[in-house]
């Protein structure tokens, strides 16, 4: 993408509103725009972050066993009163009268649409497991939106549903999620730790948030150190293999959110193993049984000819909230630094002299051979001065900079850059064009 | 995919209420289920052709130079009000009341929405010509919402906005837009003619809607039987080329739908030429010069130093309704017949005899050969009686079938069959297998 066909409307100042620096950041690359109280429309750059973070969520969940599929934004409100939620939802659920004056919602939350759709096709045990799941916005009208995506109120969610005929089952699919969870947010370059949870108005008694450590959490969380060490399952994990190892290792050691914090059993840890932190949370599981499936009669025929309700978990990861989550973990005093898996292009070419025949040529060449290898690349073909090209390409963060100059270019060189590092050192072009051929 | 695994909830039975045949065919294939009057769930079948024809969409919008972005479902009303849309919209558009008693709407479509974001980030014609466009759910409170996904009211549209300085500048980014349509359609396997249309609450002077023609069509239109056969402009197209020769190619020839018939220029045609028919709209492009800048403000400076209300145009493809559109174009009595560039898999492979030592591993190594050449398979690995199985092969309508029985593989072959033509050979595995390497 040559940037002076691209819009990225970028801004030096901070905005005085935006209280953390995941949301100062957003706004002042030019990802996201708000439209009201916690609203926003994606810019192209914001764009782009998302899609390769669904692009993850998808690929972890598909590797898991999961099916995707996607539910509408409005629902029946007939069907929250089926499980009894419609009324007990409170004023976080946005309601809404059609031209018939027909009770509708913008969905918070699928659990009810989910059970409707398997009770009308699924009757015997022999179609589960079933995991169904979708990325679609959500709407929950909190009373004081903040902190840019990660409190709005129109927000994009990765939610799951898992159907089984047996609690033993049903803990299998939770604990498949549970490691999908870990390695999904190991991709996104994020340390998540799952914690124990209260289950809120999902309900269940059993239940684990993920939680990502960072200075500006919105709540206390408390864990042994042992766990900010611990690697992801990885992706070469046998989902039909027994995950009880890999999930009892995450959840013998203290992890707690605030409301569920046992200060007698965190003090029984030794001091330094003692993390007392803010956090972030990013995902959030559930089991909880025939909550549901209940109320709303999603039955089916067991081995025995008997009808029984099916066991249910839902799985919820915050898909459109993790783009501020990812910037406060990894940030600078110059701007965002993205971890390569989600940074909107691999590459930043900065042309420091357009116009300059050797530099234009140079750039197309290098512009074309990285497109052709497989690389996203950003390229700087505008007129603006060298220092301000240099201080937007770190603004915005991506992973690597190359730099064609007139003074390089007489030995036939550019300059890349690590982001992360600052790390810079010369390339001949004749060697990054070999090494972009055999890649 | 193993069919044992994946969720196609398929039926025997034509539901009573369907109407017409795309809408009981998605039925009967498991693709979408009806969550409300005109609301649907995608269910995965129905969720993989909706995210090929977005990417078909996205693809020949980015090669015309249009930068994707994503703006919410949910707009407030008094951006509306600044064009004077909110009153005049009728009960079409969705109102809605937040906890705080503000005026939002569900987005029927967005021009108010993205002129406000340029006229927050773009001042200078130096930044111009500009288009930007997402895919995003869109809510429209028919009264009678009917044909399934032809007439939902929530329904996913790709909608496109250009901004330019000159009304001859915004011509030619109409003419961008109206070749990379012709594109978009002919690779979903559609022939889409362009024909003058009412310009309806959108307003302007100048507009085409993209018209399918097929007997259950919501609309009669009428048009010079010569553009049946012209050829979409293909994918070489350079889009910063005077595009004036192809709208012209395409505007020459009579084309109107009922509302801007003219009998006497349609009689003035040879009879042979008349084309009578039903159309389904698929796409419909505006020009509508300063209709949204001029109230809302969204001027830029020109060259002269003075400040002049932005060209626009908007330009929309019914994404969600697509499916339906080309299930009523591609169909044949035993079921859906997918162009191959839209279907949910490429390839359906069936095992006659699961079970069979021989049968399961040959099923096996092409399912994985497949795989590895990049080939989508669903394999049907289930335990129903080949009939049954032949029969929802044809019903889903995936472009190959390749079928593994006992007796062909006796001698080393399998059966391939072309959905469309019902073409049938046999084929040796080893040379399938060497081809699929070879691919």
């Amino acid at each position: 993408m040559r940037l002076s066909k691209f819009f990225l409307p970028v801004s030096k100042d901070a905005p005085a509103d935006a209280a953390i620096v995941s949301h100062q950041l957003m706004l002042r690359t030019g990802m996201i725009r708000q439209n009201g109280a916690g609203i926003y429309s994606w810019l192209p750059m914001g764009f782009r972050v998302l899609k390769r973070i669904e692009q993850i969520v998808r690929e972890e969940m598909n590797r898991a066993g999961a099916i995707e599929m996607l539910m509408p934004t409005l629902q029946q409100a007939d069907l929250w009163r089926e499980s009894g939620r419609y009324d007990d939802y409170g004023k976080e659920m946005l309601r809404i009268k059609d031209r018939h004056e027909r009770d509708m919602l913008f969905g918070p939350t699928n659990e009810e649409l989910i059970t409707d759709v398997f009770r009308t096709y699924v009757k015997s045990y022999k179609q589960l497991p079933l995991n169904l799941y979708h990325q679609q916005w959500k709407f929950r009208d909190e009373v004081r939106p903040r902190f840019g995506v990660m409190r709005g109120r129109e927000f994009l969610m990765k939610d799951a549903y898992s159907f089984d005929l047996t609690e033993d089952d049903a803990r299998a699919s939770y604990r498949k999620m549970f490691c999908a969870y870990l390695n999904a947010f190991d991709r996104m370059g994020l340390t998540a730790i799952p914690m124990r949870a209260d289950t809120g108005p999902i309900g269940g008694d059993l239940s684990h948030e993920f939680i990502i450590l960072a200075d500006t959490g919105e709540s206390a969380v408390f864990c042994d150190k042992t766990l900010l060490d611990l690697p992801a399952p990885g992706l070469d994990l046998d989902f039909n293999s027994d995950l009880t190892p890999i999930v009892e290792e995450r959840t013998r050691f203290y992890a707690a959110t605030e409301e569920m914090h046992d200060e007698a059993a965190f003090n029984a840890l030794p001091e330094d193993r003692r993390v007392s932190a803010r956090g972030i949370e990013v995902g959030h599981i559930f089991y909880f049984g025939t909550k549901y499936s209940k109320p709303m009669n999603a039955v089916v025929q067991g081995p025995d000819g008997q009808m029984v309700p099916v066991q249910m978990g839902s799985y919820g990861i915050g898909v459109s909230r993790l783009l501020g989550a990812i910037i406060e973990a990894c940030h600078d005093e110059n701007g965002i630094v993205w971890p390569e898996s989600v940074a909107p292009f691999d590459v930043g070419l900065i042309n420091m002299r357009p116009g300059d025949e050797a530099c234009d040529a140079a750039c197309e060449t290098l512009y074309a051979a990285m497109t052709a290898a497989g690389r996203e690349v950003l390229y700087d073909d505008t007129d603006d001065r060298a220092g301000a090209k240099f201080a937007r390409m770190d603004l915005i963060g991506l992973p690597w900079q190359t730099t064609v100059g007139p003074r390089g270019l007489a030995d036939g060189k550019v300059e890349v850059k690590n982001r992360k590092t600052g790390e810079k050192h010369d390339v001949k072009i004749d060697d990054m064009l070999a090494q972009l051929k055999g890649s």
